[in-house]
């Protein structure tokens, strides 16, 4: 407990704290930001204790994180549910990695992101951090059980100490949906694939047009050479491109000059190309700039990109897909093709906010090739070519979310198909053995936990919770050794045999689900 | 890069440690134990840097975790799958809360298990704990949406800085599945019901005979109070008795006395109380017990139990359930009925050996009653009465990987249906385009990633990932407007119209699907 002289500080603070949540409350400030100073300022009344009362802690989760209700669990098993049946119809396995690594592991894998890694504490033992996606987990999965291919897809959380922007959907704590494929194969087989799941997802979750993006590179690194721009500043500067989809050409500009120290005319030249995006034609015409002509990683690219969008065409997505020479990606391991799935309705015009929340929304897929990071893991350095995407799912969730409550619709969050009712009091034990048996028989089912609850009650949980049926009990139905099934919906009741319960509601069950389905 | 001076240290470090792998070795210690050193020698053989060849990390998951390959996710989800078919049968929905909480969420709920808690390293901002159990979550996500009663079930990664002993599937990071009823029921209705469902999934996993062990906060303080323990040490006691499991009576005894200063006759007494188990026999013997009349406390719990032993006859569960006065649980916040599933084959007498590794691995599911949780969360003390259940699922998957190993049988880590087999050279393009045809129709297909791969190899594919049909192309067929349809198992092969190709796979797979069931 603080002390005397202590408290009159903290009280001070609590007074100043007490003066920011006002002034927020009314400029009428962001919701999230308040709600962070009002989290200070009880965190504070905390310290003196008792004194406010028997509860001494701020009811939060951490900064960044949520929790799901049931409700939300409903949709986000619905968008999980179409990704995965995606992913297994394209022949994926799954596997699973802990949520905290070596942190030696993720060291020298992201680049200027690193700085986000969450780590734990050192309580004696191993340094370890939280996973900050799924693939460099993967490669260190492969290397270490000297996995040479495989087609794997893995759902799991994974952690960034980022500034979170939670109305748009940026998290501290966020899932990540990974597809990747591992092998040595033919050019762009398994590339083409990845675009086609995208586009596949994308489609199967109903939420607007959308458009992939396409660039490779290793046609960064040529046009960067072909611009003169050193060897060593090459990642910098295309950590500086990654940005142009959020910021002016100016400010991107102003990055490479000034904080990178990149020559201004070469960064002019970088300018013009990355104006160019379309289709095939485009890349024809970047095979003919004398420029890039020179370089052999562009050229050996533009090859690359013309039988990648040839392999789109034939699988029916090449109206999705665009190559754009601005797009770069931030991490440090990609290697070749890279893409990115953005969302057409979303997306945002570039620099037209300084808020941090108005940006990037639209970008819902990323991925690329990596075919160094295996072997950074392997002891003998032994590469394994790497090509896969990462679906961003909870701007999909908040989407799908205000689709949700957009359309009105009642979203179920329980699967119960039968309640039963006792219509009279002291039943519970009939109504006990009843609930085992249709348990027993599969059938989901539930009952009240009062001993003697109103027959009305249990009937508008039933119409609350949407469940179909309700096994109504009496005393003259027990002793005849019968129940009287009702439907929910209609209120029609009819008896049926004690025996011949189960397989009744099993037939019915079948006839309203068709009834629904058609 | 170390200097000179550390690099002569590190490897005298070395040398050293050389020298334990491989003593150990030649000891023929444990793999585990051997694995351990051996990362120990080459994290420092790491430190040296380049001269060791190009990679500097040692290459494993942290202590006490684990990767799941893509054969034991298959057992996993089918684990998983009956699990929350019986939560849902329940009439159970789902949440789902944050990996990491704030500290104090989780300071003062585990008694002397707070030391395994683990931390989240201070980079500024707020300090966070990884969750320890599901339980202290969800009441604060009671507490903080002042939710007042729901039946959830909630299934994710828990983490506890303890000894793993993996063999046994005790690990840091390790599934819980939780079922939990919140809400101000009658007595025993929900607590029996979690003991009805720990029936139902242990019965459901056909994993050999189990017990389920019941006794009651309330009774042991109850005895507590009759055998002269003073109130302040009815915590330090129970936590206590919960090692009888583990542990002979005698090193129990020596726990209260000489670490909790309990007076040896007050401990005699226990050992005396502690052995009564049995059915409503040994209830009613109890409720004439004299020391045990006087207490309020046990009174009351006693007649709960004989209300849930009554509950779980009409569950027909009754030859399931055990009353054992030496059930205790760890846990601070239990405050009434308590519960453990055994397996009965598996649990190994007490005190049988001195390693950890050996005992307790018999528990299989656990919980009970916690009124009071919620209450420690919200602002007013508004108290929410909880019953619960955890199912140990690791223990589980232990058993049914030896199981799956046992009975040979192989488990498809995959779900295709159909692979597209070139029979001759350059068709990629009309493989590409059968394939998207047969995506966009949502059946499962692989193909080759190769240009021009081998027909024996890509029919080895099909029967070695249990594939049942392949679409044959060649140009003839292409030409045809037909494809060969070739049922793997039997190798018969019949000729397809192309625009006839997906209904014909839908029927087939449904023929050969319902010949398996049957």
């Amino acid at each position: 407990m603080a002390d005397t002289v202590d408290r009159a500080k903290i009280q001070e603070e609590i007074k100043v704290q007490g003066l920011v949540v006002r002034k927020l409350k009314t400029d009428k400030a962001p919701k999230e930001q308040i709600g962070e100073e009002v989290a200070k300022l009880l965190a504070l009344k905390a310290q003196l204790g008792g004194d406010d009362g028997p509860k001494k802690f701020v009811l939060k989760t951490p900064k960044g994180t949520r929790d799901y209700n049931p409700h939300q669990m409903a949709i986000r098993e619905g968008v999980f549910g179409k990704i995965i049946r995606c992913f297994k119809r394209h022949g994926a396995e799954t596997i699973d990695t802990p949520v905290f690594e070596l942190k030696e592991t993720l060291t020298g894998k992201y680049g200027e992101d690193s700085k986000l890694i969450y780590d734990l504490k050192d309580q004696g033992g191993e340094i370890c951090s939280l996973r900050y996606d799924l693939t460099v987990p993967f490669a260190r999965y492969l290397a270490m059980n000297k996995v040479t291919n495989i087609k794997r897809y893995h759902i799991a959380k994974v952690y960034r100490r980022d500034n979170p922007a939670m109305t748009r959907g940026r998290y501290r704590e966020f899932y990540q949906c990974d597809f990747d494929i591992a092998g040595q194969y033919d050019p762009m087989m398994p590339d083409a694939e990845c675009i086609k799941i995208v586009a596949e997802i994308l489609d199967s979750l109903d939420i607007g047009d959308f458009v992939i993006k396409v660039n490779h590179r290793r046609l960064l690194d040529g046009m960067f050479a072909a611009c003169g721009v050193p060897d060593d500043k090459f990642r910098p500067i295309c950590s500086a491109v990654d940005k142009l989809d959020k910021t002016f050409w100016e400010d991107v500009k102003m990055e490479m000059v000034d904080e990178k120290g990149l020559d201004p005319a070469a960064a002019d030249k970088i300018g013009e190309y990355v104006r160019f995006q379309g289709g095939l034609e485009v890349v024809d015409q970047l095979l003919k700039d004398e420029g890039l002509q020179k370089q052999k990683n562009a050229v050996e690219a533009l090859e690359d990109m013309k039988m990648l969008l040839k392999y789109c065409e034939l699988f029916g997505v090449a109206d999705k897909v665009l190559f754009d020479m601005s797009l770069a990606r931030g991490l440090d391991y990609y290697t070749g093709v890279i893409y990115e799935g953005v969302l057409k309705g979303h997306s945002h015009a570039k620099g037209a906010s300084d808020s941090e929340e108005q940006v990037g929304v639209g970008s819902v897929a990323g991925g690329g090739r990596y075919d160094g990071l295996v072997g950074m893991f392997d002891p003998d350095g032994k590469k394994v070519p790497c090509v896969g995407v990462s679906i961003g799912i909870e701007r999909l969730f908040s989407i799908m979310e205000t689709k949700a409550k957009a359309s009105n619709s009642k979203v179920r969050t329980t699967e119960t198909e039968v309640m039963v009712v006792s219509a009279q009091k002291n039943l519970v034990d009939e109504r006990l053995k009843l609930c085992a048996e249709l348990w027993d028989a599969d059938v989901k089912t539930e009952q009240s936990y009062k001993k003697n609850p109103k027959a009305l009650t249990q009937f508008q949980y039933c119409e609350e919770n949407g469940i179909p049926l309700a096994v109504v009990i009496g005393q003259s139905e027990i002793e005849a050794g019968i129940v009287k099934l009702r439907t929910v919906g209609t209120r029609e009741e009819r008896e049926v045999k004690r025996e011949e319960l189960v397989s009744e509601i099993k037939k019915v069950l079948q006839e309203l689900n068709s009834a629904t389905s058609s």
